[in-house]
């Protein structure tokens, strides 16, 4: 008889993102005349860059004949787009990643749920709260949690972060072996500076953790003083793998593109002591259980690095960090205490109210879709999270509904 | 300290394409001027058909303008692919499969790799012999296995295909939980009858296991008693999910698309006994760690069941078939017994001796690369697979050295 993974029957029974369409389309039907704007999940709204469409429609007309067609890629993706990321993202910051160490995929989605495999059953994972969900709930099917209780699972290490700490998690005061940490940060947009990595990174350092550092985000960065990367810290290399995507950067979501950078010098120990590279074990799983990244799309993405599909993406982030700005500015005004917004296209607003009632008066009466805290964690608590991707022209009206919505 | 997944030190050392490359790699360095032929690694090498390569073009379009953007996409994939392949690939043929029954993915390596972390630790794994290495691989990871002893794995019930079943194994003499079976099989190209078919469908309702059926290959089908899908027959939508793909089909290898069914009446039980639905189970997995195919991709993906795609992906899967037919005839006329070739881009070739020394062979005095048997389990002594996706000009030019090399 075929048995289930019964770890899970410990998931609540609903990913957020589809409580919050379900309860959206059910509004829509009983309300079919209202233009609902989307502020909740992140999700860009504008076209590619003209440099990436360029590229894509070549990399297209390069699979229409037989002397330039391109069938099964290099696994870990096309040198072509390695050695743009090595150079532009991390060589030209100072920090020392070489081509061979990243590895090209379909989202960091997948790399961030998937990198878990690598490690045992019973290894002690810590997580900030509030978090993107996929961090624990791909723990919780691997059988690394006990049940849920009061909102949190067992076995798992909760880091909070609140307005008390400035919504950057203290290190932890036990000792753990798989960090998760986001910056800068979804769902709250805090970011963190160098000074407060680099004790993360001596922590892992000390006790033999490692770091999943995932910087999705970091195209939204304009303060010169914050990390970009994980490595930019001394140290990173032996302790930290790093995930990063061309959705929010570029635009990809739909095109799907990401990295996963994993250092050489990264080690985990078997049972008896014995040191093994984290970068063999996941180029193995790799090898075993992906195909790589559609080669059109990989053209489409080293174009971000050209000198027009530099300019041309900056300009997209900007656009984007413009509507946070305005954002902040207003929803401020109505006295609302809210971070994020600054070096991130995140808002994290505090309702002073249970966040899903929050969740449904903005949707009755404003038509606008934000994503309630507590679908982030325990500490996202009377929160809620707003998203600049849309167009200003949205970001205008919603903020106008908003604000008579509140009043 | 961050301790790794023991299971992964069970597995050999190197993933069998890794290990043909070196090799291939070493020779090249070598014989610099040998224009080396790959009948190895299963990689199409003709262009994507023509309405494949406008309708991605028209995809990419649609990226470019904001109002015709698209961001994520529905998890499942998009109706108007699912929906043609609702109607083309099963309605057609009889199956009753329904376009909420399909998942589309970025690959079936990654579904048949992925599709175990739904069953529990401790289920009984039956596997034929030879096959496509990444069902084995991807349940050692997951722990479901013990060491290898002697070529094979404890734990995972191996079912022999040889010479005299015809490369069909018998059923099961002892009950199993989750049963791969993969027609036009990967690598002996063997077939499977609708009434030998019916047996294991029939098996898995007695015994409540289920069937994971690869059928990536099933296009090359043309004899037409032969089914196309396990759907064909009565009863397998209780206890089977089927992969498909349109690498092989369209020649999708390098442009990644491909899809799994997974019928609403498949169950799978809990240690308590209570059912549960596998579709949940595949769509709650998905969620959580997967965000969909790039939407061009897709677009170029619905093409292939337009009438001028169905043509030309006809003429594609021809070709291929008559290079197998080609080589069966003239490899056979050299005295070898193989199977496969018909119904299948795949030629299993008995070498009778030592199937690396064969390959060794092939590689040195003909420059030709083929796939040594043992790589798809202890079945495979001795024998080698010979792929069919080339150029007529390269499987003629093989065809010539091979027979100088072996006479």
């Amino acid at each position: 008889m075929i048995r289930i993974n019964e770890n899970f029957l410990k998931l609540q029974a609903t990913y957020l993102f589809t409580e919050i369409a379900q309860r959206v389309n059910a509004f829509q039907q009983a309300n079919p005349d209202t233009e609902i704007i989307k502020m909740g999940i992140g999700d860009v709204t504008r076209a590619l860059p003209g440099a990436c469409i360029e590229a894509f429609h070549r990399g297209v007309d390069d699979l229409a004949g037989d002397n330039t067609f391109h069938g099964y890629g290099p696994g870990q993706g096309y040198s072509f787009l390695r050695d743009e990321i090595a150079a532009n993202d991390f060589k030209s910051r100072g920090a020392d990643i070489s081509a061979d160490e990243i590895f090209i995929s379909d989202g960091s989605k997948c790399d961030t749920g998937n990198f878990q495999e690598l490690f045992a059953g019973d290894i002690k994972v810590a997580v900030p709260d509030p978090v993107y969900p996929v961090y624990i709930d791909t723990n919780v099917m691997a059988g690394r949690t006990g049940k849920m209780r009061n909102g949190r699972y067992d076995n798992i290490l909760y880091l909070d972060s609140s307005l008390e700490n400035g919504f950057v998690p203290a290190l932890p005061r036990e000792p753990v072996d798989l960090i998760y940490l986001c910056f800068p940060n979804n769902p709250t947009g805090a970011t963190i500076t160098k000074k407060t990595l680099k004790t993360w990174v001596d922590y892992a350092r000390e006790h033999k953790s490692l770091i999943l550092y995932d910087a999705a985000y970091e195209s939204f960065i304009r303060n010169r003083e914050l990390p970009h990367t994980i490595f930019e810290i001394e140290g990173a290399r032996e302790v930290a793998v790093e995930f990063r995507s061309f959705s929010k950067t570029a635009g990809f979501t739909g095109t799907r593109c990401a990295y996963t950078i994993v250092p050489k010098d990264c080690m985990a120990w078997d049972s008896k002591g014995q040191a093994h590279s984290v970068h063999s074990l996941w180029g193995r799983r790799s090898n075993t259980k992906f195909n790589g990244v559609s080669y059109p799309v990989q053209k489409a993405a080293a174009a971000v690095y050209s000198p027009e599909g530099k300019k041309q993406t900056r300009e997209l982030i900007d656009y984007y960090l413009e509507n946070a700005a305005l954002m902040c500015r207003e929803i401020g005004a109505l006295g609302f205490d809210l971070v994020g917004g600054e070096n991130s296209p995140y808002i994290w607003l505090d309702t002073r109210k249970d966040a899903w009632e929050f969740f449904d008066l903005l949707l009755e009466k404003a038509g606008v879709v934000c994503t309630p805290g507590p679908g982030f964690g325990k500490c996202g608590s009377g929160f809620v999270r707003i998203s600049a991707f849309n167009s200003r022209e949205n970001v205008e009206k919603a903020i106008e509904r908003i604000t008579k919505a509140i009043k």
